[in-house]
Formats: C-alpha cells, structure tokens, sequence
C-alpha cells in the first residue's frame, strides 16, 4: 500500500485510561487494522499515554507508554483523543471531566457513568466544542448510539425494546434449552468468564438498566435519571417458569422496555419478560444483544450482534476514535446537541400489558372458581391457563392475562396473597409483543 | 414547549429537488416532527423552493414554492441544503455536481447515480469540504449507510450479505407461502403498488446490485464500478425450486453477497439465493430488508427494518438533513473522506459455495448414476438429493453440492447439457450459509 499523497499532518495522539479486556480490545483493533484505518481516516494517529491502575500486571504494550499517574493522560499535550475504558464512576469521571476542560476529545465505554451523570458531561463536551462519543456503552459492537442520535433522530420513538445485558441473556437462554435452573447455569457461566464472580450488575438488572437509561436519554434528547427506570433483575425465573412459558408458546428474556405515554411522558422499565416465539427478539440468544425500535416514520428496525467481549466493543471504541480523527483532521468536532431538560417519567404502575402469573395453590373444589374470581374483580381478565397436579393435594396454575394494568394486577396478587387456598404466588412476569 | 434560549440564527435553507412519493414523505415528516426535529438539531430550518418537472400535478406544498426551473433550486442563495429526491441520472446528476460546485450540501436518495458515479461525487464533496449524505439510498429507513462509515469502519469487513430489495423480497415471501409463480405474484404486486408496471430494475436484481455496489464501496472505502458487480434476478425461481428448497429445509432469497478474497480483491454478487430456514436473513420476509456482516473484530451483525416506503425513506433522508444541519449550525461540516483507489473484483467462477440444481430427466437405469458421474468428474461432490417421478417417463432430481467452484459447477451443467437422458437442466441457484 502507497502512503497517501495529501499534506502531512502530524499524527494523532490517543491516550488510554485502562487497559484491560476492552482497552487491550481496541488497541490491538488499531495496530491489527491499522493501514485500513489511516486510510479511512485519512490521518496517521499513534496511542501515546496509557494509563493503569495495576503496575504489576503483565501488559502488552510497550512499557515506556504505561503509567499509574492516571491524571497525566488526561493532562498530556501529545493527547488529543482520551480514551476511558476503566469503568466505575470514580476515578472515571473527574478524568473525564478533566479531560473535557483540558480540550481533549472522550471516547468512553462507560455506561454507568453515563446513565449517571451523562448529561452533564455531554453538555460540558458540546459547551466545550469537543467529541464525547460512547457507542460501546451500549451494545457492544453494535451500531445503536449513534444510529440514535443521527440516523434516526427526525423519528418520534413510539416504543424500544431491547435485549441489552450479553450474561442473563446467555443463561435465559441456557435455562430454556438445557431446563435448568439460574444458580445452575449461574455458575456455568462464571466459569466460563460469562458472568463476574458478583453477578450483582448484571443479574439484578443493573448493567441493562443503565443502558436503557442512555438510549432513551438519546432518544428523547432529555436527560433521564437513571433511579426513574424500573428495574427488576431475572432472580426470580425459574425452571417452571420456562417451562410454562414454552408450552404457551413464550421464551423468557431480559428485555428494556422504552415507551412514549401521553403528555410527554415516557415509561422505562427493565425486567424478565415474555416473547412470542416469532417475536424477533424471541430469537437473540445466548450472548447478543439487540435492540428493536418503532418509530413514527420509519416503522419498525432492529439492530443484533455481539453486546460484550474485548473485540466487539473493541470495533465500537475504534469506530469512535476513527470519527474523532476525522473531525481533528476535517475541523468538524463537536457536533452533538446537548440534552435539554429532563424527561418526565411515569411510575410502573401505568404499564399496560399482558401477565403470566404462577400460583402454588389447594388443589380442592371451588379453587379455580376462587382465583379467577379475584382476578376478575380487580378488572384483569384471563386469556390462557395451564393447571399440573402437585403432590400432597397441591397444585400449580398459570395464567396468562389479557392486557391490564399493573396496578390492578398488583391488587389482584394482593387480595390473591390473603387468600388461604393460594400456598404461594411464584411468578409474576410481564409480556412483551 | 419554550424556545431555546441559545443565540439567534438564520433558519437554514433546504431545496427539494423532486417531490414525488419519498420527497413528499420526508416534507410531511419534517412538518410532523418540526418542534422535536428543532431541539435536536439547535437551530430553525425551512423548505425554501422545490423543483419539481410536472407543473399540473396536484402538490401539498404552497405554490409559491414550486418551480419547474430545476436550477433555481441548486442555484437558490437562501438553499444550503439540496435534498435530491428525483432519481435516475440526468438531470439529478449535473444538477448534484452543480449543488456541490455551488457550495451546497447535498442530501440524496439516488441509487442508481450513487453506484455509478458515486466515487466522483463523493470525492468532489470531500474537495469541496461539503456534506453529501445518502443513508436513503439504501435499506429504506434502516441505518446502514453511516453505520458503514462510521461505527463499524474499524473492521476489515469478511463478509456481508443483504436482502436490499423489498419488491423481490414481497414476491419471494409470497411465491414460498402460498405454493405460487412468480407472474402470479408480481401481477398483484403490481396491483398493491409495490412492483412497478415496468418490474426490471427490481426482478431482475438491477437495484440490489446498484445497492451492493453503494455498500461494498464504503465497506473497503474504495470505488466499486457496478459492472463489476455479478447480477442474476429472480426471473428463473420456479414454485418447484422453492417447494424443494422447502423440504430441504431452506428458502430462497435475492440475496447480494460481498466477500473479501485473498490479496485485497472483493467479490460481490446479486442472486437468488438459497439459506436455511434458521439463517437470521431467511427469517426477513415482505417488503422488510436485512444487512448481515461479518468483521474482524466486531464479529456478526444485523440490521433489519422497511426497505422501501414513503415514510422510512422519508426517515433516512430527514436524519441525513438533520445532521448537516448540525454541521452548518456547529462548524462541522464534510467529514467524510474520499474513497481512494478502485477495487480489484473477482469474477462469479472464483465463487465458492455450496449449489441447489434441478434437472428433468429421463426416468430409465443408469440415469442417476450416469448424472452423479458427471459431478463427480467436475469436482463437485453432492450432499443431497430428491427425487420425483413425473409424467411420461420423466423424473425430476434435485442436488444440493457440497461447496465447490462456480467454475466446476458450470462445467459440470455444460456436460450435463449434453447427455440425452437430460431434458433440462430447470435451475441453478447457490446456496449460502
């Protein structure tokens, strides 16, 4: 290959902040790929600061880059692009900060600290003129940020649902092929380097709610605080659980559900869910992650691939620096809107959608009658049911509601709950079509 | 909703030139979504003239704005955005070149100019420090275009394989689920409006080439000539094909394939196209499109969404406006790098891949293996067959190979052609996974 004949320019300087799994990901990207990417870019660049936390560890890259004085990446002069891939708020976010004030441009795979202080630090970057890009913050390798923010940006976004967290979906998935249960394939999985050995972020639906947390900030262009998503983790679904799903025709995943309510409200909420078999998401199995969006013009588009692992996320980080450079090199910089105001979010007691509930209950005469009874006062009106006999006199019953509110399905379990033929209420999930 | 307390300025000036379905869809939406489209992007905009070449038609927008001197639009001071809605390559195309000469950004859903003289208008933008966006031109509403570009650039792109033409995909869909021919369903896609009285450019593969030929060129940022672009329609996909890919558990799909070769040459082929039924592609139906694509380090992803339609369209070009506005509005404009150099393409015989052949023969002994023989002797080892009798004395077979040359499978069908017992070689189609 032929250098390329324009006017030289001096190289670009890129400064790491960490260098583990998706730091290393991303740095082998740029020296695996690097004449394509000079090409593309149209500029040579050059990593000249990387900063670590651990000076004892083994790294690959020559030593004479690594330091553990974190500041003096940010601080550097050489430094035109920081990149953050150490996660975690704090020392995170002062760096970023820093960063932001010494005129350097972010790239950064922070998805806690951005569904936590996002806005402020894309305000501080669009006062600031600079790029703050975050496409690996959210679905790994899989274009969804920017898509967001520019391609689909004209569209009023009815709804989004996403399956967003790579670890419970690879043991939703292992549950409902193999009929096992979660501490089962809990502990496949951190063998397996799947899932950490405090699965807390990922299980209890931290990590996805985060997620949903930025793309509906971009969606929206509003901040949206983070504490107004609704989260509620997979703990809760068992073998049976899928099992009855199966046989209604469901699969159980962990899906952020994204949705515009009159009056310029949005609901945001994250929790098991149940899909129709031919529902696309339905299909995302083991560690992708996907994202399926209806807007008002462009109808229906999904977005699936690789939501974790060092190269995926590696690609979205490289995507983004190669932008930057391209913005260094063109004199484009800058050009994202900040987020004005914050969106206004209803509580999950106005979701509206169908339910699978699971009850242990006496199996006598007048039971069924009993139940269904309940439900019926409360306005929540049944559309499937599933009954299997249980040993000693017990018996375990599914039903599948139509479209209700969540408070009156939380009423219905309340009333359900004081009744003395209900041994236990095992399950209540929402669905999803 | 308050107006932004920001600086005042101008409104940005756009001109459209055509006005037919997709233009008056992205002018509607522009309309719909004003308020949200003006927040996002930090400034007023607004429709200042719209050429359009039929002056009786009936048109939504005011009067005062229509000019049938389609120059006045490119020439128009107030107009810094051209919007080219009208397709085909004259006079869209000088009047494009003029825009950009005339220092105008350039919003364009055109196809067929873009596989043709893409490279030269690209590289003129590039010159010119200007915007020329063109996410319409492919995949309706689907972000592919910028994703490309920008977010997977990174990437040595293996391989991608797309359905890109919605027509073909309805007819296809249709053909596999209700036992039809093709004639039959093109006649009522015709009647529904979403086959043209003239089918060629869709049935026979002319607008997934010109597509494949967009999206290979900014997958190696190369200029990819469309004559180099292998193209085979759907014109010879029989309801006999699709029942027998259906019992060997596939469909058949317009499919354009792109694969890197060895020594920095592609390969890129528009043809029907055989995939298993659990192939994510096989699973897009209707009027929908998919991009597939493997890179080498973001691994697989998919995008899916409309393909076609006033609306998603509309939706492409609207976000492609929004974002040169944001470029004019923040200083960022023309960030896109030239594409460098033309691309080395194999021909069709370099293909390898698996092949689905029907014949009719003479139902006598030795006619199966007589057949299989002549495979045998080209180097293609079969992995399936199926068999029917038919009337008088005929029996018709199917083969699917293993993988083999396209060079060998052609050699093989030439000597086929020439043994008596075969009455007909019906169809040929490759197959991928």
């Amino acid at each position: 290959m032929t250098a390329s004949p324009g006017p030289r320019h001096e190289a670009i300087g890129i400064g790491l902040l960490g260098f583990g799994t998706v730091g290393v990901g991303a740095y082998r990207m740029l020296a695996d790929n690097r004449d394509a990417i000079v090409r593309k870019i149209g500029r040579e660049f050059e990593v000249v600061r990387i900063g670590i936390r651990d000076a004892a560890k083994p790294r690959i890259a020559d030593a004479s880059l690594l330091t553990t004085e974190l500041e003096q990446v940010v601080d550097d002069p050489r430094v035109s692009i920081v990149v953050e891939v150490m996660g975690g708020l704090d020392p995170a976010g002062p760096l970023i900060e820093r960063a932001l004030r010494n005129g350097r441009h972010v790239v950064t795979a922070n998805k806690e600290l951005l569904a936590k202080h996002g806005a402020s630090l894309i305000n501080l970057a669009a006062k600031q003129g600079l790029d703050l890009h975050f496409e690996a913050a959210v679905g790994g390798g899989i274009p969804l940020i920017q898509p967001l923010r520019h391609q689909l940006s004209g569209n009023d976004v009815l709804k989004m649902m996403g399956i967003l967290n790579g670890t419970t979906n690879f043991i939703l998935t292992k549950m409902a092929e193999g009929g096992r249960e979660l501490e089962d394939v809990l502990a496949e999985a951190q063998r397996l380097g799947y899932a950490e050995a405090d699965p807390t972020s990922d299980v209890d639906g931290y990590d996805a709610q985060y997620k949903l947390a930025i793309l509906a900030s971009l969606a929206y262009a509003k901040e949206v605080p983070v504490e107004g998503v609704f989260r509620e983790g997979i703990r809760g679904v068992s073998k049976r659980d899928m099992q009855f799903a199966d046989v209604l025709g469901y699969r159980i995943k962990l899906v952020g559900v994204v949705e515009a309510l009159p009056g310029e409200r949005i609901l945001a909420r994250v929790h098991p869910t149940l899909l129709k078999k031919d529902h696309p998401l339905a299909r995302v199995d083991d560690v992708y992650n996907a994202l399926w969006l209806r807007g008002d013009f462009v109808g229906d588009v999904m977005f699936t691939g690789r939501g974790a692992g060092a190269e995926a996320t590696g690609s979205a980080i490289v995507g983004d620096i190669m932008d930057v450079c391209r913005n260094i090199h063109l004199g484009g910089a800058g050009n994202s809107v900040p987020l004005e105001g914050v969106a206004q979010l209803a509580p999950i007691a106005e979701t509206k959608t169908r339910y699978f509930v699971r009850l242990v209950i006496q199996d006598r005469p007048k039971a069924l009658g009993c139940i269904a009874t309940v439900f019926g006062n409360c306005n929540v009106s049944l559309a499937a049911m599933e009954m299997r006999g249980l040993e000693r006199g017990l018996g375990e019953i599914v039903f599948l509601t139509h479209e209700c509110l969540e408070s009156s399905i939380q009423l219905a379990l309340k009333a359900m709950r004081n009744i003395h033929i209900v041994e236990n209420v095992c399950s209540v999930l929402r669905v999803e079509h």
